[in-house]
């Protein structure tokens, strides 16, 4: 692969991760809306009950009284883990670029109020970070002490603020820690990574932002600090901390799934932004791996309850699974930048089948309950023995939560992984209803998609207007989309489809995507789920929830056949109108049943009973 | 069942749980010898190894100045965790065991100088228990503070001293701790109950040392008063803490093993002390339901690294047993006491599974090095990242030290483990070469035990000295033993076969156990194992590792015929002499290749790398 070193254009205004340098150049979520349709419907939820119910956790778990406490506006006890205030930064960072999708002055207000708050603690020389001012331990134990982690989110919150808002005063807060941690810590000075990466992402974002590059230096130090034992002096576990391998040449992920993701997705800013292809191909390479051995059916990242990990190669416990809400966001996060720097269709792939399966489970329907963990098996008399099991079922906030506003977040910015511009053109990513404009040399670009995806195959696209000359058109072809055709032309899957040509408003171009259901087994290392196979229909895995069965069906009994038929139907009635998937079981004692499979992503919305996504053919 | 209430006979002077009350009584061992064979090697190894470098490891790791300093007689820091002592209550244990065993003026010694550090750090009240005396907060979070289990410790090893030394000195130290938890602890007193069971077992056999009701009693205080949330007060979690449901309402086990384990063994102990049928009836249900669907085909116990935790049923993932070694005893001593108490087989069955399989994986044949956890497979390149992963290979001692100096008292006091005695006469529970003399009313009955077992399965039983009139030689007939003979004649598989005679010196029995190798199945809800057969032979449970196995060969891309020929071979080269089975297997593409097994007990004696119990057949 090759890092285009363009002259840089105009960072997109409120683009996610507004790099200018890599292959593809990102759109902001003021010219990439999201206009209908399913995912137009789980918006509506964030804006309407996630964050409105966000903000009242946060008052009710401690997190916003610690920082009235840092600012001396308040006496008590801190309360909540050392990280408490990212959480606080992503709910801020969530409500800005929902602000941005739909201004609301009383949104904005709730922001500037808050921004408030991590103002009036912040320290005079730029340091803040509530729970360790409180207990008055700055820096003693960066392998576990989250301070840089937080700064990390605040830069993100405060270039998403800075972008969707026009208010700079997050961003003031976060130039002000910025430079204080340039002066604190690199080569030469103190020399420590934070045991949670995300601060390099953060970095980035704000060198872009304010063209400091003095933030990228340190990101690309804190990068290339990494694999060089530094946390372990504080006594971490250099695997699960993301220290044990240089980034540059690991292999593969490994360790704390989250912290992984987050790396290698800073990692992937700082290649881009400095040119280094060595670190591009590394992070290639290590994706590779991470979706050939490492990763759920689901998209789902981390096989180990211990230590929140990835595992070993293949080992993909279904009833064990981790595959935290989070390391699926950091994992878009990761993709996306690899997606930018590289203009390969895979990345854009498993944005998709990470946001619809990985993603999408760890939050209810109605918005306002997580899965913090999301296991593809849940058993009949599962203990619910800690409040991440899927056993404990859906909740509403968690003692370490991370995984909330992250979704927040994600959802309110999702416009921006819809589409990207290169110097020919338009690619559409993700095919949802939108209204889509690019900005390329020779004018304005701007379509409207007419879809029914995920539950139809059919994505519509009008040209609404047009540049001067001939323009490119690409629509990415899934990998699963063996078929499909644009204008009646077959097209390749796993690539993009390319229409070239002088278009005109008015102009349609048609594509049909095959969303037939089908099974697919695991890789033969995959102990866990030998002899079984997952079902799937276009970006869709499914699942098979107790709900969904006649009486008396035992789920851990059964048994399919991989060449039944596997029949859809769409079901507008149920869990917010669903596609549903029918087909034929075997159960211990002969007897045949009809079962439902769900979207894995609607499971745990009527309560908490038996699921599973592989079902057993032997 | 029923227990059996006869009138107190004297209590086996050196047995292990010397209850009088069951169905069965034990033997002593000073009457019940190994007097050759496998175990006597393995005896050997404890004494001349494990036993005098885990006096080493516990100076080292700071277990014995903690005694020092909190006696007085040494400054310094403590070191070690919370429970540090009851390592070396447990080396005392072994110690005095092994004494009893083999007497040696220096392996009393050493034993009386430890006391004495131990007496020297008691505090005036009785209570010692060094960390917690230095840090000064006793009795502050029993939840968490192991206080009661290193009490249950010091009290089994002080038993164990008094029994096989003569020596009362520790059980003077043990009856003052005892004393002052009587008047401490209990309905009226201060209700609370530890975090991790084993003062239970503790209680009970001091009792039946002394006498001492009120110890009993205690006992019994602390088994009922689980499951009423009394550590979960202290922030603890119920499930991992055996403290969510009362013991006799309990319909399985459930969280931490070797606390479920150690809680049920203790709960055995008062329910035949106190002739609470109830009670015993549970544990007995229990028992079932654990071997059922949550223990391996090892014997091994615990599915979850996190919470080293039983798991839901079924959830018996190979690559992440954990199957510490300590929950093996612990399933020992439960599966002991279940078996004095009702004279079941399937108890003996399952000590002499536990001991091969569960147990003797734990430590090296060398003596000098251990498992704590025990997987059932090791994958190729997979991380090691834990002290307690198999990836790190066997280990010299841990920081958490329970296991290593749990296996040695176990194999010192093995002997114990061989007969049982009952009104009509001497029962064979476990085959290995030995002598054991039960003291029957009409005079004492001795039988010298000859054979090869495990290696192969003729038991020749030799009468030394038989008692007047007729009595009762049982011989336990594992389940497996499917055409085994006594005499020639068929007996049944999974009872006692009963030889009901006069018996006269010089008298023989022949016992003929077949020990084909065939290949096991999981039930079909161990989704982790599907499409997978194990290789056992006999007792002993197989595996396959990378150092028998031709070169190229990778084991987790292997298939087997399940209906193959699995040819034994003994090799008494290798391993210390094993019995090796040989059988075919094909590869990924095609390759046919000659697999060869090694007991599960000996894999990972050649250095670590790739190992596998179930091995896949689709």
């Amino acid at each position: 692969m090759t890092i285009v070193s363009s002259v840089r254009p105009p960072a997109s205004p409120t683009g996610v991760s507004t790099s200018a340098l890599g292959a593809l150049q990102p759109l902001g979520i003021d010219v990439a809306h999201i206009t209908g349709g399913w995912w137009a419907g789980r918006q509506r939820r964030i804006r309407e009950v996630s964050i409105p119910d966000g903000r009242r956790q946060l008052e009710e778990a401690g997190n916003l009284d610690n920082f009235r406490i840092a600012g001396g506006s308040l006496e008590g006890e801190i309360r909540g883990p050392v990280f408490a205030d990212s959480d606080v930064y992503k709910w801020l960072e969530a409500a800005a670029w929902e602000y941005g999708r739909q201004p609301d002055e009383g949104l904005l207000a709730e922001q500037l109020e808050i921004t408030a708050l991590v103002a009036a603690a912040q320290e005079d020389d730029g340091y803040v970070n509530t729970v360790i001012q409180i207990r008055g331990d700055r820096y003693r134990n960066p392998a576990r002490d989250h301070e840089h982690y937080c700064a990390g989110h605040l830069f993100q919150a405060a270039v998403a603020q800075s972008r969707c808002t026009g208010h700079d005063e997050l961003l003031e807060v976060a130039i002000r820690f910025a430079d204080h941690l340039v002066r604190t810590f690199g080569a030469g000075r103190r020399e420590d990574v934070d045991g949670h990466p995300v601060v390099e992402m953060g970095l980035v974002e704000l060198y872009r932002q304010t063209g400091r590059v003095e933030y990228l230096d340190l990101a690309r130090y804190f990068v290339e600090a990494r694999g060089h034992a530094l946390t372990t002096r504080y006594g971490g576990n250099a695997t699960y901390l993301s220290d044990r391998v240089p980034v540059r040449e690991a292999a593969t992920v490994e360790g704390h799934a989250v912290r992984a993701v987050y790396l290698a997705a800073g990692a992937a800013d700082v290649a881009v932004e400095t040119g280094d292809e060595e670190l591009l191909r590394a992070l290639d390479r290590q994706f590779a791996s991470m979706t050939e051995a490492k990763q759920y059916v689901t998209g789902g990242l981390g096989a180990r309850w211990e230590g929140e990990a990835f595992g070993d190669p293949y080992e993909l416990p279904a009833d064990r699974a981790y595959a935290e809400t989070c390391a699926g966001i950091g994992a878009v996060q990761w993709a996306w930048r690899m997606l930018l720097a590289t203009a390969e269709p895979r990345y854009a792939d498993q944005i998709e089948h990470l946001l619809y399966n990985a993603v999408m489970p760890g939050v209810s329907l109605g918005g306002d309950e997580y899965f913090y963990v999301n296991t593809l098996h849940l058993r009949d008399g599962a203990e619910a023995d800690n409040e991440r099991s899927a056993a404990s079922g859906r909740r509403r906030w968690f003692d370490c939560a991370c995984c909330p506003p992250n979704v927040m977040r994600t959802l309110a910015q999702l416009g921006g992984y819809l589409a990207t511009v290169d110097e020919r053109g338009l690619q559409l990513q993700q095919y949802a209803p939108s209204r889509i404009t690019g900005a390329l040399a020779d004018g304005e670009f701007t379509v409207a998609v007419q879809t029914d995806y995920p539950w139809k195959g059919a994505v519509r696209v009008t040209v609404e207007a047009a540049p001067g000359g001939e323009a490119d058109l690409a629509l990415r072809i899934p990998a699963w989309a063996e078929g499909a055709t644009v204008d009646g032309q077959a097209v390749e899957a796993g690539s993009y489809a390319h229409v070239r040509r002088v278009f005109n408003p008015g102009d349609v171009v048609e594509l049909e995507l095959p969303l037939q259901a089908s099974v697919v087994t695991a890789h033969p290392r995959v102990d866990a789920v030998r002899g079984s196979v997952a079902v799937r229909r276009g970006p869709l895995v499914y699942a098979i929830e107790q709900a969904d069965q006649p009486d008396g069906v035992v789920l851990d009994d059964l048994r399919v056949d991989p060449d039944a038929n596997y029949a859809a139907q769409h079901r507008p009635d149920l869990l917010g109108g669903v596609t549903t998937l029918s087909f034929p079981a075997v159960g211990p004692d002969g007897q045949r049943v009809q079962l439902t499979a769900i979207p894995y992503f609607a499971w745990a919305n009527r309560g908490i009973g038996p699921m599973r996504v592989w079902i057993p053919t032997v």
